[in-house]
């Protein structure tokens, strides 16, 4: 699995004129380096008697992370899954009508996972990025920068998976379906600008 | 070496709560993912006929870009260490005067390279983001979102080094450096506004 790769090969990889590993992968590997972070600086609050009127409100969203750091670590393999399913169906027999047919259905099909995959990673990154400001804000001041780069590094992840989601659109038939991901595409990244606006004005004022 | 450790486990322990690895090495780590899809994309692009015009460039970009993911991904383990470094001089002994002046100035230097490690990530990191409009703008439009991604995640690694920089700052005393270094931060991070608006008119446009 690509998650259990090493860092310098999983670098190595994406480095490759290989396109999988791709930019997908990636988006969900460095949005889960994100979520970590911001987990750590719950981590480092936690317990602490100087930080206790945080404890509750960091308590939750650190149970929130978690999941959320999980997934996008199985997204980095998850990607590149969706990735070779749509090579495989561009590779399927096109000797006949029946053929080109079942070929055209199973690429719409592939295109349609191989969007859905980084959309939900965006959906998952996004609402991690919503709790950052309140890691920055209530966190030990200490872990600030941490806090910081884990805001980042989810940013970073939402907006890579986002471009993963739009770059598959144009080769989708099914107009209502491409409006649908494309307003999505519109409101996460609204929220992610005001999320980022939030932990951001914490972060500079602190630092 | 925490470079060689799984990408699983590498997010494991920056969510753990011991405080390294911790932003630095991460932003080490990100920043190489980037470096490492702008090279992706120059592969996906050299050698192909329908590129040709762009082929001298993409080569001249990728022999640029490979020591600077070679050297980010080395930063991950070297972040930890200055930190280490740090911990290890507040740990010295302070029973007499000389010992707690030998401590003081242990502390010092450490603090110094503490930030001097993130900075040089951010130097290379910004140097890579000012090639990405180059590999965005000349490289295969397939891998359009990787070449996007790439930059983002630049971004992000740069912006990240940064924090740890600025976070350093204030428990060092000599005032010169500390106005050299925060007039270098100012410097990086105006020089990465300007590559990002570049790389991203062309993300914008082309997706």
């Amino acid at each position: 699995m690509l998650k259990e790769l090493p860092l310098t090969e999983f670098s190595t990889r994406l480095a490759s004129e290989q396109p999988a590993p791709g930019g997908g992968s990636a988006s969900a590997a460095v949005a889960a380096l994100g979520a970590g972070l911001l987990i750590m600086t719950c981590n480092l609050t936690l317990g602490r008697e100087k930080y206790q009127d945080a404890e509750e409100d960091l308590m939750e969203v650190r149970e929130e992370l978690e999941p959320i750091r999980v997934m996008l670590l199985a997204s980095v393999d998850r990607d590149s899954e969706a990735y070779d399913a749509v090579i495989a169906a561009f590779g399927m027999p096109r000797t006949n009508t029946e053929e080109k047919a079942e070929r055209k259905a199973a690429i719409q099909s592939a295109m349609r996972a191989a969007s859905e995959v980084p959309m939900d990673m965006a959906r998952r990154a996004g609402r991690a990025l919503d709790l950052a400001s309140i890691v920055a804000g209530k966190g030990n001041p200490n872990a600030l920068s941490d806090a910081g780069c884990g805001a980042r590094f989810l940013e970073a992840g939402l907006r890579g998976a986002l471009y993963n989601v739009r770059i598959n659109l144009p080769s989708i038939k099914d107009e209502a379906y491409v409006a649908e991901m494309t307003s999505e595409v519109e409101r996460l990244s609204q929220r992610a600008d005001e999320a980022m606006a939030k932990v951001l004005a914490i972060i500079e004022s602190g630092l």
